[in-house]
């Protein structure tokens, strides 16, 4: 049983922020800032090609409404939403989770670097992607 | 009128992935890795506070989809999906998107930074957040 798993079924304690039938909500034990918030399907699945429709909007509606809690009931006047899909995009649990990382003004957080495409490499992948 | 709304009102071209009546999907013009893909909603919103429902709720089923696509149709293996909401947390274009970053193995893009809470930190935070 993977540890989110060991969460939802009461096996290891976690400072829960929200629960429903299909959706708990939990503080990352390590966070960005304190009030980081994971949300998972209570079912095991390990990324979003796996998750059925019907829970993964349910997901991300609970998402929607905690971070508007965290605008209002903290200081915080922003977030980013993250989901680490698969080992290669830094995955650490294989159980679905949705990052909620407030964010504090000044911190230097920043994205990763982008640069433009070379000439006919946007086409290329736009075609593969229309398949 | 934004960018984005000038993308969706045809002003301003882009490389389209995917489009119905209340999405659009695009290559990001500075791709962190070619492929790179935002899905907006086509009725401008800045935030996830201020979109409806039902059109969050169509927009995270498209990132479901546009993953699968990312995976099944390019050697990419993984993808990490992010929103940033708010300038604090480096909204740049206020129009809500979603980013569909697909990924490289050992191409060294990693999370920030999280350290534990201190003693009583959790609790203080959690307490806030289930007002």
């Amino acid at each position: 049983m993977c540890v989110f798993c060991k969460i939802v079924a009461g096996e290891i304690p976690a400072y829960k922020v929200y629960e429903d039938e299909k959706v708990l909500a939990f503080l990352d034990i390590k966070p960005v800032h304190p009030g980081h918030i994971l949300v998972i399907p209570k079912q095991h699945v390990a990324t979003l090609e796996e998750v059925s429709p019907t829970t993964l909007q349910a997901l991300i509606l609970i998402v929607k409404k905690l971070g508007g809690v965290l605008k209002e009931q903290t200081n915080y006047e922003g977030y980013n939403v993250c989901l680490n899909n698969d080992p290669v995009a830094n995955q650490e649990i294989p159980h679905l989770h949705f990052h909620i990382i407030p964010r504090v003004s000044g911190d230097g957080l920043k994205g990763w670097p982008q640069q433009e495409y070379a000439a006919g490499e946007a086409e290329e992948i736009l075609n593969k992607l229309k398949r």
